[in-house]
């Protein structure tokens, strides 16, 4: 509750105002971004995947095929938990693993046709959610998400 | 591909043009939040959480104590798995199973104060990161952002 004086604000910054303004934007857009996302998540129950592995699916359909190692990074589980996500997808067919290099030491992940498939099946009826929840919106504020969906994917496509 | 004629358009939609606009702004939401909260969630490493625990302290923190099979439900994972990262939680002093009810038979999962405040210098850092994605925005494409979210945040209200 007690804030700093403004005339000790950091020197690297041109002024307070503008920062906290960025800041509030940001907060204000990840929580609509993850309210957004997890109100229309329900759809993905249609997949009969479990939340664990769609989210594996989903990475590896977008990221291509990944060392187990990897996988397990980026989904932040450990060793255990993504070898038993990985063989449950094989098991459905939605994924295989794959030996690469002269050594065929190397194990990658990868999706099949069929896991790709499921995995556009949910994103569709996740999207069908999201224009459902946005029915009726007027114009202007139609085009305001448009542009904002476009600031978003323009700042991040220079990132990754 | 092939498109059904005009003529045989759903009688409850106004025209074809502004569903198909709405159709493909919701896509494009839907991928910018989507690739917005993946590029972001590497803060949660800093956490020592991994994503299936981050995620259930989540819903607890934001949805109050829940039975332990709806977070199950809304965390789209099976009974075992569930118990695993309620126990796996409340090892580390995040979360607490408490008995409620006369015949104190209902067990209800909640937050610790310590859970809480993990999951808020978790939501800092990642509030963080997007502030820094979007470092040198304009102000009128940081204004759209705001109103983006605004917009968002309105429609979610209405419906959970």
């Amino acid at each position: 509750m007690v804030k700093e004086s403004s005339q000790s604000g950091l020197p690297s910054l041109p002024a307070g105002l503008p920062k906290d303004a960025l800041h509030e934007t940001a907060n204000a857009l990840h929580s609509a971004a993850l309210r957004l996302l997890r109100q229309v998540r329900t759809a993905d129950s249609q997949l009969n995947l479990d939340g664990p592995r769609a989210s594996a699916l989903s990475v590896l359909v977008f990221g291509g095929p990944l060392p187990i190692g990897r996988l397990a990074a980026i989904e932040q589980v450990s060793a255990p938990a993504i070898t038993k996500t990985v063989s449950a997808l094989e098991s459905d067919g939605l994924a295989e693993r794959v030996r690469f290099g002269t050594d065929r030491r190397i194990v990658l992940v990868r999706t099949t046709a069929r896991g790709r498939a499921l995995l556009e099946r949910g994103r569709a009826a996740r999207v069908r959610l999201v224009a459902e929840l946005f029915a009726g919106l007027s114009e202007r504020d139609r085009r305001t998400l448009d542009r904002a969906a476009s600031i978003i994917a323009a700042r991040i496509g220079r990132r990754s």
